[in-house]
């Protein structure tokens, strides 16, 4: 083993729930289920699927807004604490990470409900902090546009601090449940947490004391300045979306050394890059799955996306021209896989509907195409390079995308001897391989 | 059968899961499970118990701050929409209602919650509005005390009509999911709520549409003017507290009047009377149950929640001394059951120590000692003559006190022909005889 590859590395792998797979098109394949979005038994199955492949978590994004794209492609339409509360009573051993935004949510509940669901699950929730930025959602909210991007992550570091003060404002031994005394709690040990700060005043305690994992893992996905530093201070495991080894391996050694400033070492935080899969038996039955999903999304909902993308008008779409030298990105620095295509693009002159076809199985995440066998020899090769401690999977379809995942790729991992055969604790930081908090 | 009670009409039975039940002592028998508040399979049994009773519902009381009684008592310490999104998947048919408070959430968060449970639970939820007046919860969301009464009234009526609008901002049709033509839903039928008020404004559309039962079941239950209003205008089942038949009828036939304005029929809301039972196979062994556990509560307890219930100081309580003429409750209308418990120890010349001892196995509700046959009979009595519809009971211990009622009384309701023997339907609007929304 490689000396980049320290013996007590260990790979991690979430699945990303995405309703019905990360193609927009997946939703129009023969075997799929249209309405799976709602329908918890969708989920259930995903979960126990990826719990059969001993799966760090699964994990559901989230944005409390409907999506514009809804008239082409199934949505994120559960509630994520709600669904996953659920999904505790159908599982084990899997940890199970929501998403939940600090910029339309008091700390108060946010406390409770992961408490509640860490209790409810036996140790294994996750929150994934995002601060959402889009202005559908402030406007569910009472607000025009989001909250300023600096103000929102200051917002999300304070609405964190609060989140895990209340967390431990029951101290060991606090509850006592003592028949004879009469006793049932020491509120000695039961303190208000007393916070006044910029964005909150939260007087606390809260309703219940710490599960036994110690508190939710702390998740996060931060590409910008803002959102690293978030990260580096709160996060035990962090969702990236990088598209290269040099650019991931340099995001991670970022991460290590803002970490380091807030005394945490590079064992407090793992890497997760996001990775969608489209697997086939043979390297040319992937690509035919893959061209077959890309001739099923509409040309309407590409160039609508590609125009609201770009920020142009639809009518300034010209499919069989080449991209314009001129056209770019709205800077805000998280969308690299756009850049990058788009970059490409102009370089060698392809034209909107070319560019289209890059984009349109895309969004902000790599892509492989190809056999369970070169599926794991990149896993693989991410992980001893040390580009990312493990893979946020995304796949094509689900739940197919993930069963070929779980049945191809993972014994080959396994055999590999970088993935484990079973679990070996109970709850999502025993997974993650983090102590107690 | 009398002509006040029609043979439409159905006795509606619910439970209130507190913890380790009503009764402050609950916990300290020896059959008792000290920690089953923060244990989901405690509430799993209460669910499955109900159920096999084919009660309407189960039910959990909520306040978002840890209660000043958890020195001698249980108390609610897990979040209820996530409790029940988990008792979801170990119920097939019971419907599920959670307390969620209008003064420290955001109405589309709890449109969205409450419609992802009703998914999950395909058609089982319901939402019991309630504005939380206590200075504990408004210094755990950034203020010193609750907003003033009429203004928490004021904003819960806004926030449910802002989230019925929500549930319904899917209209019938909008989803399509049509493989052939690839349009996934139908954003025409998919619309904003625009909504523009005094508390909110919230453009929407919501991320679901209704579920199979319309939209989750509006429950309440204010006994001050306001409350009565919002009852009269939103709910669907009303949980009363009342101590005598006559009080209760009164109180049904002022909400039928109040809900008529708005349109609403007598059958849009039904009256569900809180009622705490201590059962025993004969009478003699209810009332030796009762001794028992009132024997288990600490004195020190009865005391600090006598002086808190009156407003005065812990030295002021001289307990073998009768209770002073000018004790009076401080106004605010919502506490019958102390206000005659107190009139009734002074009428009598009753000390501090007998009073405690009235006050300490209550809360506000109406308590039952007695066989099987002495509960149902009352309950038969409540429901003939119209004094409610059915009741929210809140056993005094659990799960004894249920398996008790399930197994004792629901029987001889059965053979009198006022319960049902089985579900007929699988919705909690079903089960409450109430009509699509």
């Amino acid at each position: 083993m490689p000396s980049h590859a320290p013996a007590s590395r260990e790979l991690h792998l979430n699945i990303n729930m995405l309703h019905s797979g990360f193609v927009p098109s997946a939703w129009r394949l023969p075997e799929a289920q249209t309405d799976a979005l709602f329908d918890v038994a969708h989920y259930v199955r995903l979960a126990q699927v990826a719990e059969r492949g001993a799966f760090d978590a699964v994990f559901l994004a989230d944005t409390a807004a409907i999506s514009d794209q809804v008239q082409y492609r199934s949505i994120n339409a559960l509630e994520p604490t709600l669904l996953l509360a659920t999904l505790a009573a159908h599982t084990r051993r899997i940890g199970l990470i929501a998403t939940v935004s600090t910029s339309y949510n008091e700390p108060y509940n946010i406390a409770r409900r992961f408490a509640t669901l860490d209790h409810i699950s036996a140790g294994r929730a996750g929150w994934n902090i995002v601060t959402t930025a889009d202005p559908a959602s402030a406007r569910n909210f009472g607000r025009d546009v989001a909250i300023d991007h600096q103000e929102r992550y200051a917002r999300a570091a304070e609405f964190a601090d609060v989140v895990k003060a209340l967390w431990h404002s029951w101290q060991p031994g606090a509850f006592l449940g003592d028949k004879n005394s009469g006793y049932f709690a020491d509120p000695d040990r039961i303190q208000p947490i007393a916070h006044q700060g910029k964005f909150f005043s939260v007087h606390g305690p809260l309703t219940l004391p710490p599960s036994r994992q110690g508190h939710p893992v702390l998740v996060q996905a931060g590409g910008s300045g803002d959102g690293r530093e978030l990260a580096a201070r709160h996060a035990e495991a962090v969702f990236s979306a990088s598209e290269s080894i040099d650019e991931s391996r340099a995001y991670r050694r970022d991460l290590h050394e803002r970490a380091a400033k807030y005394g945490r070492g590079p064992n407090a935080v793992s890497v997760l890059a996001g990775l969608t899969t489209i697997i086939g038996a043979t390297e040319e039955a992937a690509y035919r799955r893959r061209d077959e999903l890309m001739d099923l999304i509409p040309l309407e909902y590409s160039v609508k996306r590609l125009a609201g993308t770009l920020g142009v008008p639809l009518e300034s779409i010209k499919l069989d021209e080449p991209i314009a030298q001129n056209l770019a990105l709205p800077k805000n620095g998280t969308h690299t896989f756009f850049n990058t295509t788009l970059a490409a693009a102009k370089r060698t002159g392809a034209t909107a509907r070319e560019l289209i076809r890059e984009f349109a199985g895309g969004g902000g995440h790599r892509v492989i195409v190809g056999t369970p066998e070169q599926i794991a020899d990149d896993i693989e090769h991410w992980f001893r390079t040390e580009a990312a401690d493990g893979f946020n999977l995304m796949p094509d379809t689900l739940p197919g995308g993930l069963e070929d995942f779980v049945d191809g790729v993972v014994p080959i991992l396994r055999q590999r001897g970088i993935f484990r055969n079973e679990y070996r604790g109970d709850t999502l930081r025993s997974h993650l391989g983090l102590g107690a908090p």
